[in-house]
């Protein structure tokens, strides 16, 4: 960290942060510029309790924060990427890309099942389908519960797929556990952190969802939570971001797949739904992740989006799902991956 | 609601949307203007699932609600500003301004004990104070919990003085209840439907923190979620939006607060401290938010700013508080209040 | 246009907003809903002066346009995607992607021509360079002005490429007009509209990119701007917008791709260099530009971008532009385009 | 400026950054911490090109800049505040609070004049009237030009008040300048570079409205370029950032105040009108900006909003600004300033 101290700091002032950084533990390196006085802090810093520590000190202009605060999610932990297994062989973080697919909701065994076939024809790997529905209204349907996670498993079993839900409680954890092989932690609770503590304790996959206005930093330090309870097993997933344009449901950051490969050594999943709001967006969107290296996709597919009970204006019927793969399948060899 | 069809939607188009909207249970009037049909739909609608239900079909452009989704929340619902006790004729929301104040985390008894004597001197009547702080790193200061509770409560009887303190997870509701008068739920955990639905089992005041890129709309969705459950005791607490602006920890968004009283009758709080990030701009902005109506302030307060264990930066020392007590006391005279 | 009336309008303050709208010339058709009156408004509307004559009857709650603001930009004007000729039979819109490079900022001569025949050799067709330079800075280095346009216009008509040079000043238009193929419009001009009117009374094709924060209906009413005086010749250049994660210079909003070929008949440029700031993201972006469905691309390239007089962070090398030429090129087959 | 190595740069890497920066002509102060190589970088630097030139280095990291980039808006170059006097005494940057007040567009001399006698009763000294109007729409009302300078510099001359109004075109500049006391640079045109030097060339008070998404940096900037021409007369102006919030028509970052005023001598003004967008909402935004230190206010006041041609949904009627005016009085006195 770089401590910055105002032009009219006084002697005195300045020796009172050298002294405070030193109890602290660090080693400091004062030098002298053309205008301000400014210090480097070495040690090994934990960067958010100095930071909250020295900001009060009436000299100090800013501190200039340079190492990144995460651990084990950055490159730094582990150069070369990480491959999770999901199950039976299926995996993510390899040459080839994972697809997820299914409704925004389970809605009834017979959905899920049409959709299931549908789905693994087209080549995708995992089911989705949320049984626990985080609603902006609380007057909105919120979800079959535990009868859903049954019928996902259940379908899952059958067709030989792979089940992505979400856990959206942390006393739920262990419940959903027993009928998920992925957690998914949607975007409003990317900083719930006493539910990233939680998957962090099992040794399940979690797909993480980017909150609407996290950066990437703060994004890394979510995943960072889980893994510091030693769950290793975190994916990445952008899902849009919140901005002033308001066309579209989110602004999907598709530049956020080649900075999160270099800043850390997760997969990274581009959910091109929510990430538009518009089916009619779905396909380019997800033609672009590919094209610029996402190791996954999470699409809403449903039997008929115009019944859905949730997010069926960024659904895709069924033949749209497939052509879309099969356009997908072309893109992935042209940058030497494979679905 | 209004559905406004695309310019090229068939007549096969239209007929599909009026039955599926009859079909949901609501009145149709379609009218056609110069380029476009639209359709007026009228009924006790729940915007959410009509939206997501229809938002599939081909033949539409957009769907415009016109009804806010909020009930209780609303003025329609409560025309009078509602006026909420704390505790022994403690109140928000009349012409008092309530002045809450302590540090962002409880250290220690004494800690506490030295800041609850001074800021009721000064003329506060609330006391804040973190026993259980969700964390940007899983690596940071995670509060004393129960402990901290413990001391708040003990040093608040003491000195005749209220308790607020934030609780983070679903399972600490009645915990943290045990201990504090209002609930506080931070910034983080707005859209943490399955925590502000605990909270709206208890009849607690709550004072409810705007996210970080929430909408108004947003906000008052979960005040509502609160408010659905049978607690009406909510109240609306501003504290910084996500901008691009980065000198300042947040933006402080005051207009929000002649707007949220527009809109609501819930107090409205401003919190000084996490909005500006800044100890030097935190009178200018307390000064703002009197002026311009706030029913309330949160305000960050410490012993010693340069000892604290989070939030050093933006925290008010002893003689700051207390001398911008004195100029809001001024200020809230001009405006027909008092504090 | 629909008008929403407050649950509390008076019968008078709805007949004075009927009779005012008529008296502008457009029929009412008012319908009373649940909770509130709504007057539907029909006529050849200019959306901008009714909201803001009407925007001040204390009765009316909101104002909701219906129809969009911009004519001739629109997909109502013209259905087929409109084919702008650069020079010679170099065209944008069709099925071959237009790719323009070169340094941000003209140096010197033997700068331009090294670049010039690099580039032409991978495949570009149009030279970039900026002769007018918008610093941030007002002591930063700002462009060789028409000795720079000079350079410009000589090294392509030798190596047989078109120009593109950006335009600040509406002084200029003549003097870059008589050097250049094709104006660029930046993005700090994007509602610089006496400049726009001065391209707009020119026939050359304008490349007009999206402003830092402007709305895709703002980006395409000024795209009307230019049309309004006569020349259709307009081509987008999204390039990033700005949002509060800063560790890209800005974010890139690839999905305006979709959008505005669904909404306009414009050919759609995007420009990876500014949208990312950081070279090694300029060729993942270009890639996802190109799988998204671009027309056009426009990217940094410099000899030697650690001497560059500006944007060095964010050019290519020659030979990393040439690579990703070939990746492009791949690519392009794989959505049916050509480059 | 501190340059940020890259963890694995190895030393050649390292070695030609060293060179670089002394061939530019600064010092380095080269440290290595427990992870990274850092290089501290001294001299009077030119951050903006210094950036860069080095930012294509790939052993770089980052590069952290140390130093405002502006110098003569700064608060090291003047410490007191500056008082910069309009016209026969009235001043603005002292005790006295400024305000300036009048319709967005000169639509008629009956107007304008009807404008300046209630506002001149009320307590206002300035005002403001928009002779050139950039329009969102090139289909809107664009103004009555030269007629309308000459209508408000006579009314202003009848009435005793001073003239503000918006200057859109380098060529107006000199026409503008025969009848205006201060020039208005709009929102939109805060980086138009070349207007800023055309009315940094006069010795006119220029009040310099921020971008929609300027930074408190480049708001600066922007009037470093005016005063880099030798006029010193800059008025910073706050009118509204764009963020997610629609509800209003910007989001009005009053903290802005305090902030510019402690990083800048120039005198700070709120435009409440422009920055909220409903006139409900301009009164208490007024009264907050003067709680927290503006040193002008402009208001946008119409006779009849209802027939205004532009921005009435934002105007406010001569009554309502009267007794806004009698409020704002009183809360100056509670800061010890005076209207």
């Amino acid at each position: 960290m770089i401590i910055v101290m105002r032009d009219d700091a006084s002697q005195e002032e300045i020796k009172q942060v050298l002294a405070r950084v030193e109890e602290l533990g660090f080693t400091t390196h004062p030098s002298r510029g053309a205008k301000k006085m400014i210090i480097g802090v070495i040690g090994d810093l934990n960067r958010e309790e100095l930071v909250e520590s020295l900001g009060a000190y009436p000299g100090i202009e800013k501190l200039v924060p340079i190492l990144e605060p995460y651990k084990l999610a950055g490159r730094t932990f582990e150069e070369d990427r990480s491959i999770i297994e999901i199950k039976d062989g299926v995996c993510i973080g390899g040459k080839e890309i994972l697809v997820m697919a299914g409704p925004c909701a389970v809605e009834s065994e017979e959905q899920i099942r049409l959709t299931a076939e549908s789905i693994k024809a087209a080549g995708a790997t995992v089911l989705r389908g949320g049984a626990f529905k985080p609603r902006t209204s609380p007057y909105s349907f919120q979800g079959l519960e535990e009868e859903g996670l049954k019928i996902l498993r259940r379908v899952a079993n059958d067709t030989g797929l792979a089940v992505i839900t979400e856990v959206v409680d942390p006393r739920d954890v262990e419940l959903v556990g027993n009928y998920t092989d992925i957690y998914q932690i949607g975007a409003r609770n990317m900083q719930n952190f006493f539910l990233l503590r939680e998957v962090g304790k099992t040794n399940k996959p979690v797909l993480l969802k980017r909150g609407l206005s996290a950066t990437y930093n703060e994004f890394l330090m979510a995943a960072e939570y889980i893994m510091a309870e030693g769950n290793y097993n975190v994916i990445l997933c952008e899902r849009g971001i919140r901005t002033f344009e308001t066309y579209t449901r989110n602004t999907l950051d598709l530049v956020s797949i080649p900075v999160l490969r270099k800043l850390s050594h997760l997969p990274v999943v581009i959910d091109p739904s929510h990430g538009t709001g518009h089916w009619d967006l779905v396909a380019p969107a997800a033609r672009g992740a590919v094209a610029m290296g996402a190791d996954g996709l999470i699409i809403e597919v449903h039997p008929d989006p115009t019944k859905a009970m949730s997010d069926g204006q960024q659904s895709l019927k069924f033949e749209k799902f497939a052509s879309l793969m099969e356009e997908l399948k072309k893109l992935a060899q042209a940058v030497e991956r494979e679905i």
